[in-house]
């Protein structure tokens, strides 16, 4: 099995924004192309780290998105094609969608296949 | 389309425990039994508000657990059985496995088909 990789671990405290949603199925083309471009778009954002998401599919999803500090979460919310793509999106493609806006105490790198592990401090 | 929903959103502030993970492929009807069972048991743990996760066919997944503080979460991680099963885990399910632990600051719901959000505080 193969795929994406978790986002290298930047040095605490860090944010994260914390997506989990159920989409309702609606224009699966066209909200995908959308999440590629949000995503293309929140990496040219100040205080970008990276992000990450994962959907079942049922249509439950969590995305997250890694930053610097909370003002560069709050520019992101306030970009203005995210906020046109984030109104049709609510409008459109969810059952529901919550949203918590975190400060990362502490992380850390679980060694697969040893029983050791390495914190990012 | 249907599925879990988003877990209802606490007064912040709360923690969450973010594990961010590449599975191996390895053992998939194992593996499920053990997830569905320490979530049981989280559950049952002091502290606890609630648990989602979502995984792609390639493998990449997202668990989140919310907790009222981080006393909990320090518990939690030093269960008995936790700990044997996370062992075990870590020798023979993941291609990779990073955690955050952060603690949430604000939260809201996004209402869906409509223009306005309601904020959990």
């Amino acid at each position: 099995m193969s795929g994406q990789l978790p986002a290298d671990l930047p040095r605490p405290p860090y944010w994260v924004a914390v997506l989990s949603s159920l989409r309702n199925g609606a224009d699966p083309e066209q909200y995908a192309a959308a999440a590629r471009r949000m995503r293309e778009l929140a990496g040219q954002q100040p205080g970008f780290i990276a992000a990450e998401s994962a959907r079942t599919a049922e249509g439950f999803g969590i995305s997250l998105s890694y930053w610097h500090d909370p003002e560069s979460i709050a520019a992101w919310r306030d970009q203005v094609e995210h906020t046109l793509v984030r109104e049709f999106g609510r409008e459109h493609w969810y059952e529901a969608l919550h949203v918590h806006i975190a400060r990362v105490e502490r992380s850390y790198r679980v060694e697969p296949a040893t029983q050791a592990s390495s914190s990012a401090r």
